[in-house]
């Protein structure tokens, strides 16, 4: 790609370095802010700016918010004694979607990886336990994953000392057994 | 989506409304900001405005560059009496990355299409007869569609009478014809 100018090339491989978008997508993104007006670079531009400008944690679930506390963690209507621990962020994100979950989050920040050096002290584990109390419910909604599963253990057994009810996500499908084989002595 | 933050919120819009980038993509890519350095933010953010800053027209080909005249057009090893017609600057990218044509190029900002009010005075026509003289060689590479079909037979027209040579590009695989059905009269 020599025959592009340094600038043009420059953002074709911002674009491509991000999450899901491939080479090709990255030049058509670059030739689309090329042919379109100053604003549309200028209003992207702003947004990417203002999402670290405004956004910050919030002090109570550790999730993203422009005010602190953010609205969930401040909605009295929200059951505040049912607490779903999820890794990231996003996930709240997907569980609010469904609009069936009335009780309040905390984001872990991750998940135990003894490969990657990430220890309890490297989550938002001692906030969780400031929070829970006892007789109160906790749904581990971590991830499916080795590093998830493990975490989801370490916290069932912290968090049920400390006399909650934990409860983890359901994850497959129910199935129903249709043909069982013959015992050997039939 | 009413429980992310506002800012948020329109970054994910802004994603959304670029080409080749759906909603879910567009989620993915906000987070990714969001757990990002803000150095990522500002790098992508700098890059839009760059290209919008730094990138001009060639005066000569109408390609995009940020010299004046641009690299293909000063290149003096070029074969200057051979000119590929695009419709777009993507186009001579799209050319220059086979490595096989010597020729230089003239960008038509578009195809006619007397259904959108484009007709010959909103292309760079004019400045594409000033370049073409007697004995030169064109080769008219506007799209397969309709309105690039008109367009190449235009152009085909006008600089033919000023005494080019004019081809088009191939279009379609050749195919070997290895049945003839019987005349009726056998």
């Amino acid at each position: 790609m020599q025959s592009l100018p340094k600038s043009v090339n420059n953002l074709i491989n911002q674009f491509a370095n991000l999450p899901g978008i491939g080479k090709k997508t990255a030049q058509r993104l670059a030739f689309h802010f090329l042919s379109s007006d100053v604003e549309l670079s200028h209003s992207l531009s702003t947004a990417l700016l203002d999402i670290k400008q405004k956004i910050k944690n919030c002090s109570t679930c550790h999730g993203i918010t422009e005010e602190d506390p953010c609205k969930i963690c401040s909605d009295k209507k929200r059951n505040s004694s049912l607490i779903c621990v999820v890794e990231n962020a996003y996930d709240i994100f997907v569980f609010e979607k469904t609009n069936s979950f009335s009780g309040i989050y905390h984001i872990l920040g991750g998940a135990l990886s003894p490969l990657d050096g990430i220890g309890p002290e490297d989550l938002n584990i001692d906030t969780l336990l400031d929070r829970v109390n006892e007789g109160m419910e906790v749904i581990i909604a971590t991830n499916p994953s080795v590093e998830g599963e493990t975490t989801a253990l370490y916290l069932s057994n912290i968090l049920g000392k400390k006399g909650a009810s934990v409860t983890k996500l359901a994850r497959g499908v129910p199935v129903c057994l249709l043909y069982t084989s013959p015992s050997p002595r039939d």
